[in-house]
């Protein structure tokens, strides 16, 4: 594992897509191995940290994390439009060279048997909590985190570290179209 | 309603929140109104368009929004940072006077007997569908969006202005600990 990443507290999980970034889901099931990109993704809970995701019908990753009851949602960045992009659009039913054709890189992490992506700036390793109704009526899975890791350039010390940071490792916010956001300027209120 | 108001059609609703911002949820039952912050509400659909949002059970909009079965979630402005703080912060539970206290000004939209909070860049009207496993084991709300509306100053034509407008219409998107990042430039790919 690249010597930059960390683990992140469960307690601090949800801090990692607080910010609502666009993010991607990877599974696995019997070989066979996807990522795709997604908007919704939200923080459901603390502690203990879920999150839930939309995963329509048509999409191969969906029936590995049904298959595996396993899925990762990691946040890509600046860095990784191209590549976010491409996940998004591409298929792994008509495109079975979808991940080297996007220029993915996947890596392990040791108790933990699921797909990484490289180059994000945070993952958060789930284990699906079964909601076949929410599931079949409205797309949405939910998630229990187990794992949390961040690259430390970008995550450090339960803080998002994007005012210090290249910004080549600011998070994407998708809109439609081609169309995306960076994350912007910090802006600090007392509480 | 304020000329710069413009409707947005339902198909391009879920472009109002698909960046992630943090949000504003209003809703009123029998004469009382609140309105809160929430950095966890995702869109669901495009069509109809359906959203998520997560509301706590020690939160009174909660219990406005399970009575008269509607609510808004609205997108606050940089400008209104400090707003977005406080009806994040104070509870109308303990303080009678929040929503004067957060500043706070309220507007009708006919045809929509809801409470819009003045100011933010944009508005989407729900209603509840009752899904009370989700209310009571995941404090998980969906709602159907049934209009929405943006400041032209900030949403028009179906697009977001940012790289164009006053940096004051960006949205927020929340940490914690009253950290937040303002919605940055803007990256496109070809899809």
């Amino acid at each position: 594992m690249n010597k930059h990443i960390a683990d992140v507290p469960l307690d601090k999980a949800y801090r990692l897509i607080n910010h609502g970034p666009t993010i991607l889901v990877s599974a696995r099931h019997a070989g066979v191995q996807n990522v795709m990109a997604a908007s919704w993704a939200c923080a459901l809970d603390f502690a203990p940290p879920k999150l839930t995701v939309v995963l329509d019908k048509s999409v191969k990753t969906r029936e590995l994390v049904e298959h595996s009851g396993l899925f990762v949602i990691q946040v890509p960045t600046v860095a990784q439009l191209e590549l976010t992009s491409k996940v998004g659009s591409l298929s792994l039913n008509t495109d079975p060279n979808k991940l080297s054709d996007s220029k993915v890189e996947l890596f392990n992490i040791q108790g933990h048997d699921q797909p990484f992506v490289s180059g994000c700036s945070a993952w958060l390793a789930c284990t699906l909590i079964p909601e076949l109704h929410n599931q079949n009526t409205y797309d949405l899975f939910i998630g229990e985190v187990v794992g949390a890791w961040a690259d430390t350039r970008a995550f450090k010390d339960g803080h998002w570290q994007f005012e210090n940071a290249d910004p080549a490792w600011r998070s994407l916010h998708y809109i439609a179209g081609g169309h995306y956001y960076a994350t912007g300027e910090a802006l600090d209120v007392d509480e």
